[in-house]
């Protein structure tokens, strides 16, 4: 007497990743609606079920749906970006330019699509997800049939979805609302990270989640830099701090914890905090490996994530079980680091407890949600098979199997992919729009990366200035206080402004003639404020206009506030060269006939061919006119200071060095 | 006007690999004979070209086939084997017995057969080799229509195919003698590595390789405790003592150099030695990171290998290409250490200069051998595609790109794999021949896994002992001396041998009953040798048969010399449970009417229940009839000594903690 269910998975070697670590080598799965209902021996099994549906699983591992427990699923649309890059370099040059740009409800929508296709390929059937727009993640992600955590993203800085975090924790909480009933969504609020959201943020996601009942996703160490700046800033790690501000009062889930400290570890214990690094992030972006090992021994519960698919570049757990198995070997030196069973562990059965979900997720044992893959197994890069010890398999499915391995996978039920075929997603039209988003990136990072001007644009907060610079420029030597003495103590000259400076200057010059300059300029003078002020200036190449005695330089310039540091410009720009002008500088400020005028005498430091002083007349203005009258005025001023055509000196100063 | 070529590949993405990293977005690479003839825009080729066969690459990469440079190809066989296990373990627990029992010319051969078609179809189109029965590697790597560098492998102890170092560089020598035409074959000779050479055999393995000009293949500075064990040996490290000993007179391909040191460095460059590490098996084998960045930067020659599959598991050279990546990336905190781009290189045109093949083969260049790989992107793991700039495709190769995405490959002008096809091999034949194999270990491991004798013989060395003991135990007290000073004396007693003794013994216990001691046994009187002798022994369960006075013990016993830690023993055993126990032993060999007999007055350390002294009077024979005698003399002996019964202990000391 048989009973009639919907599914029956027959003849794999069933891999529980139950307590008991079950393995069951001639084994079959019964599915009836969207749970297990039965696991055990094929004989067995066959006898008492009848189903709709078969499959034999011959020669194929029958395993829990893989848990990648922190992504940012829509990022895949910005996959092969760019990579190789200072984190610096990486964010505020090209992610969070074309993230400002690009992302809006569709690039969520669409980016989420190719990551479940993606990810269900792989055998992921669940994920925990932290980006923007995420309705739309949920709405993809309910599309494919995936199960999935939905963080709505919350950070103090305007977001492409959110102009304030105010404004965030609102769509957040719009969004739990919307979703909360849902079978297979969670949807939830992620604050991004200590570094970049607030107290109140913190407090105020903690309070959703609890009046919801859903997790708090969040980042958590995952570099040393934020570590350090946390206790520099606020005498704690950044664990603790998420502790203190209420972010462990409810289930959460911390991405990362590479940096973890000891204390961390006890804290994330004792809070029940999913503890999940990325392995292949945090390669890539330099972050480190996370102690997996003692995290494992001190209890904590670990999971395993893919992170954005901008730093990865792909959400293939196969992958992440495997570097979770190796590199803890490698740095440790032992190689019984993290066995192949435990590895495999971190995306199943204790992943499910790390993203909170394992009541019902996880393992393969009667009364869970039907979520499975089915793996294949003696392949060429996987075969021989070796038996002898039930537990090779953990080995094969470990250091052999792959995503593309991946036959069958069902979630909640329903069969997803069948023969490596999707069935609840068109992965033609998914790759189409995909590629029809990423071209719209390709032309602006196209268009940007052959003009200095768009590259700074992208930086934010630029303005142009005047457009015609007159200028005129002496080697003075001994002289220099007789002239000076004269223009500043002439009756139509008042002085409206005077400072003394260091600049250090940095050009860099590219093949299209344009030339950048980076200032760091520092106010000298007894009682002037001691901050530096940093600005960048793109320089077009100028047309020469020589009136009699002054030069007068048309070219469009451009001037930011500079908020990286030189090296972030060198890498972020690859000039073709670049020199350094470091020049003590003491300037004036004028009014000449009803004209400003800047008057500096300048010595450049060691570098320079003549480190001068130079007496240096300068004006700016929008209009051509203008400049005219202002290079007459110049040669006016020049004749109060003594100054003979043979001291004039035509180039600029980084032109002498 | 165009000429007639046998192939060409159009509208692809040429990833030259040349000097300049030359990339054509849409170009081609055309194919005559074994040369490429011509590379350039798709356009250009078109108007200068008819093939025989034109394969369009629209949506592809063509890169330069990778070049594997480090492996043990027949190994794929032992796949999947053993994993996670202490290198002591893994190494003389299941490698060295199976390898001893299993390896053959046909293991060689099939094992080859597979690992060529793992390796096409992740396009990898060269490999360098280090087995046994090396000429059945080439043969088959022939067959396949694969490059190889095949090295037989030499070191001091008995191989599979050679009992002596001098048998393997002969067969070496006839070995190279038999290939040294071959167009694609390099046959050569390794010495495996310092720790298992003779000065004599690196110096005989360099004469062989000057005198047929091919490079002499190796593995140095693979382990941190290789390194120092060389340093305490002989002064110096692996791979100084590489260079003393000839193996640099030659072009050499020195595997892993993991742990290479500032002076290792310079000596490899200098030397233009290919230094070849193997990231997933170093790191798997809890070898280490290699220092690639270093190791580029010094201008040191380097490849990349994926060592042997049962270290790995697979050979698929991307997987060796991305950690090659993010490794340094991870470790040193630089997300710029080994960009896309290197790392590519590492595998083609860096890795033919480490194997020293570069003038033939690792760019897609005219006059080249048309080694090539074709490489799908845009799969969901892929996509999308930016192309803003050249160089992005390096990162797409390396970060999403994996083996499976190779479309075609190409050896020495020959198509090997069309479509995911493969032309020269039959997988399905190769997959039968290599599981039918397996099947052989698998019954040898599963008889061993669940015997402990069959675990100790595959360890070698063991003797089988006498099956009776007879032996007799009294709690003594302060009455020892006198009962000692009786027996001593008597005048029928004559005394053989004398000795003190500290023995301390761990006894694994298993389901089985069997139990396992190791024993360490020191001399302590005065003169003796101070070396402890180390034995394993396996005590079946016994059949108790109760003779009057004293016991005897029918029981299997099996004895041999132990080489390992107790640690390896525990952790190849895998007992049950374990006891410690130390004693000390005072011990005389005596003769008795004509038998010899055992008397030792023993004290347990603390642990014990009773710490003694106990005196023991212990016969073993090979005979039933003869054990009933000496229970008979030993009765006579307790008599002489004036044992009394209840003083008679029947446990064993195991028996006693």
């Amino acid at each position: 007497m048989s009973a009639t269910i919907d599914l029956l998975l027959m003849n794999g070697t069933v891999v529980t990743m139950d307590a008991a670590w079950t393995i069951i080598p001639q084994g079959a799965v019964a599915i009836q609606g969207n749970q297990i209902v039965a696991v055990g021996p094929a004989s067995e099994l066959a006898e008492h079920y009848t189903a709709k549906e078969t499959r034999d699983c011959s020669g194929h591992a029958i395993i829990p749906g893989l848990i990648n427990g922190h992504a940012h699923v829509p990022m895949s649309l910005l996959r092969g970006m760019v990579a190789d890059q200072q984190l610096d370099v990486w964010l505020f040059g090209y992610m969070f330019p074309v993230e400002s740009q690009f992302v809006d409800a569709d690039f969520s929508y669409v980016g989420t699509l190719l990551s479940c296709a993606e990810m269900l390929r792989g055998g992921t059937t669940t994920f925990v997800d932290m980006y923007y727009f995420e309705e739309e993640v949920a709405r993809a992600a309910d599309a494919a049939g995936m199960r999935a955590i939905c963080g709505q993203t919350v950070m103090r800085l305007p977001t492409p979805d959110a102009k304030s975090f105010d404004e965030g924790l609102e769509r957040a909480r719009r969004f739990i609302e919307a979703w909360r009933d849902h079978p297979r969504i969670v949807p939830t609020v992620a604050p991004h990270a200590p570094y970049t959201c607030t107290d109140r943020i913190y407090q105020e996601a903690s309070a959703l989640c609890r009046r919801f009942g859903v997790p708090l996703v969040t980042h958590l160490s995952e570099t040393a830099h934020e570590v350090d700046e946390s206790i520099r800033e606020r005498e704690v790690t950044p664990i603790r701090y998420a502790k203190r501000v209420g972010a462990f009062d409810v289930p959460c889930i911390a991405a990362h914890c590479v940096h973890a400290t000891e204390d961390d570890i006890r804290l994330l214990r004792e809070a029940r905090v999913g503890a999940v690094p990325c392995p292949t992030s945090n390669l890539k972006l330099a972050s480190g490996i996370a102690p997996y090992r003692r995290l494992i021994d001190a209890g904590v519960r670990v999971g395993l994530g893919t992170d954005g698919p901008a730093s990865n570049d792909d959400q293939d757990m196969f992958t992440e079980i495997q570097l979770a198995a190796l590199l803890p070997k490698g740095v440790s030196g032992d190689p019984t680091a993290v066995p192949a069973r435990e590895a495999l562990a971190l995306a199943t059965c204790w992943g499910a407890k790390a993203i909170h979900l394992d009541q019902i997720i996880g393992t393969l044992e009667v009364g869970k949600r039907a979520d499975v893959a089915v793996v294949g197994l003696g392949r060429l890069h996987s075969a021989p098979r070796y038996t002898y010890s039930p537990d090779a398999i953990y080995s094969h499915l470990v250091y052999s199997a792959r995503a593309s391995d991946v036959r069958d996978v069902i979630v909640d039920g329903r069969m997803l992919m069948r023969e490596q075929q999707l069935l609840s997603l068109d992965e033609a039209d998914i790759l189409h729009r995909a590629q029809s988003i990423a071209e719209g990136i390709n032309t602006f990072l196209a268009h940007r990366e052959s003009d200095v001007l768009a590259k700074i644009i992208a930086l934010g907060g630029v303005q142009p200035d005047e457009i015609f610079e007159i200028q005129v420029k002496a080697r003075v030597g001994a002289t220099s206080e007789t002239k000076l003495h004269a223009l500043l103590e002439h009756p139509e000259v008042s002085i409206s402004k005077h400072s003394v400076r260091t600049q250090y200057d940095t050009y860099f010059f590219f093949k299209s003639h344009e030339r950048l300059r980076i200032r760091e300029d520092h106010r000298t003078d007894p009682g002037a404020r001691p901050e530096p002020k940093y600005t960048i200036t793109l320089v077009a190449e100028a047309v020469r206009g020589e009136y009699p005695l002054a030069m007068v330089l048309s070219r469009a310039r451009y001037t930011a506030s500079a908020d990286h540091t030189a090296r972030f410009y060198r890498e972020y720009f690859q000039p073709e060269r670049h020199v350094e002008i470091e020049k003590r500088r003491k300037r004036w400020r004028i009014l000449y006939k009803e004209h400003d005028f800047a008057l500096n005498l300048d010595t450049l430091a060691s570098g320079a061919s003549d480190a001068g002083p130079y007496l240096e007349i300068k004006s700016r203005t929008w209009s051509s006119r203008d400049a005219a009258t202002r290079a007459n005025l110049i040669g006016e001023l020049m004749a109060i200071a003594g100054i003979s055509e043979d001291e004039l000196v035509k180039q600029e100063y980084v032109e002498l060095v």
